[in-house]
């Protein structure tokens, strides 16, 4: 039997039919056009997976089941979809409306809690029992897996690692608090924090490698100049590592898990990024003699959405 | 069957006989007298067992199981107990000393878990499937009830809600750390900012209740005075409920529980508390128009001590 995982993303339905170990055997893609609104956004998925099944030479009798990764809330008891913000979907039967389409035994999740799950299927948590994955991209959003299941909460509301406060009063978040995890662990904090080094420090190498544009600087223009030793974007960098650290010891603290994962465009930056807060974390865990989570980064890259989409239905 | 529950706590041993419904038929205590070593310790925990059994008119041959919670961390799959600092004990072999004066199933788990465990079977959270307590006391302990069952993560050095930090560069913390849920939400917490108040404004109704000694000052008085509004305790009252429901949002936005269940002395102030922080939580919830956690009071009050570590063995 066969899995077809959808990585449902603002710009693209990521399709793919997997293997039960979580192995892409075939996969393909075409661009979500959210303004169209759910009914043709939810067909489309449903043609792309008909396409991609019938490219990898399966057919629907050999698909087991097929799983969904969503950037929002998605209710796997009811499969509705309260909310994806940045789709606008607002309390989607997606369920019955996939299922005019094709009628097989359907999983929908969360996109971040989709991923943590096929890192730990497939990927750098593979055999762990439990695991807490964070992407850091544009926002930070959480996965939660245990005893090798993803783990929602009672209102499906949880694993939001974005939106814990680690500091009370601290910068304004999306969402209308202050202090969120997200405000100082994303990309987007990486930019906040290079834009204001660079109006304090103009002969920062930031200012070189974005072309004197600050509107250019983005993650990897910060991390860079900080691997080159540039005084400005180090600080940034020590401290942004360092917030991680907050997070990730209140993660531990809170439910201890065997592994944290960092995923996400940042953890591009590889053992750079990685060595900067294991240093941090250090002195930082309540029990500094006994063993806690290992630190590692993410090793699916974007495939982790379909693959981890298709291992819901596992 | 009945169970044994024994609560070890800095100052006293109390033990209770208790039936499968977590009910006490019979309970009994003797001073912990911590300076003598685990080993005497240990020895006067089975016989004050043994003590009330007898009293209660049940044999060992009707004790199904033993539970004990620990001031500390307690490895509920080696019986050893790693790390309880009030008691000085390290690396303790709590199953193999205790088993050479009774030989039956036995489990051992922290004491803020063995509480929440106790309000999940027979109190507050009684038929929810995930719970988290808190104990809000000299420190800030933490329980998670997940699918009914106790919830210490894979090291067993979770549920340490005390120490997720909500603060980053805040108040110093006992751990050596900054920022800590405990340092704003245990009584700890609102001594301290009682006595800086009157500090700052002696006048406050605070100085009256302690007879003007700053070191008589207690979360009672503190409480008592912002219930007669009492305009200083009450901006320490409003910035405690205002950090409880900080750390609280952590909690939903993080594993998103059933039930969240507020325990220890702080808990008495009951419904005057409770209140405040449900006003202060409700606009910092991420998802504003889906269901979250019930707040609620603990029930139990120290029984739950002896309920819920006999309840480990059910």
């Amino acid at each position: 039997m066969v899995y077809i995982g959808i990585d449902l993303g603002g710009t693209n339905i990521a399709v793919g039919v997997v293997d039960e170990n979580g192995k892409i055997l075939h996969k393909g893609s075409r661009p979500t056009l959210v303004e169209r609104g759910y009914g043709p956004v939810i067909a489309d998925m449903a043609a792309e997976s008909l396409k991609v099944l019938g490219e990898s030479g399966y057919t629907l009798d050999d698909v087991a089941a097929i799983g969904v990764g969503v950037p929002g809330v998605a209710d796997p008891d009811t499969g509705r979809i309260p909310f994806c913000t940045n789709l606008a979907w607002h309390d989607v039967p997606f369920w019955a409306e996939f299922q005019q389409h094709i009628n097989k035994p359907l999983y929908v999740e969360n996109d971040a809690t989709v991923a943590g799950l096929a890192e730990s299927v497939s990927g750098i948590s593979a055999g762990a029992n439990s695991s807490v994955f964070l992407t850091l991209g544009t926002g930070l959003g959480g996965g939660i897996i245990i005893d090798g299941k993803p783990y929602s909460g009672h209102h499906h509301v949880g694993s939001e690692l974005g939106h814990i406060i680690i500091e009370m009063d601290g910068e304004l978040c999306t969402c209308g608090q202050r202090g969120c995890f997200e405000r100082y662990g994303s990309a987007t904090a990486l930019i906040r924090d290079g834009r204001r080094a660079l109006d304090h420090t103009p002969d920062s190498l930031i200012g070189q490698l974005c072309g004197g544009d600050p509107a250019k600087i983005n993650a990897k223009i910060v991390i860079d100049a900080a691997r080159q030793a540039d005084p400005a974007a180090t600080k940034v960098f020590r401290r942004y590592a360092r917030s991680l650290a907050v997070g990730i010891v209140s993660i531990i603290n809170f439910i201890d898990p065997q592994v944290v994962v960092l995923g996400g465009g940042v953890s591009l930056a590889g053992d750079f990024l990685l060595d900067a807060v294991k240093e941090a974390l250090k002195p930082m865990v309540f029990f500094k003699s006994l063993p806690y989570a290992d630190i590692k980064l993410a090793m699916l890259g974007p495939d982790a959405g379909i693959i981890g989409a298709a291992m819901l239905g596992r």
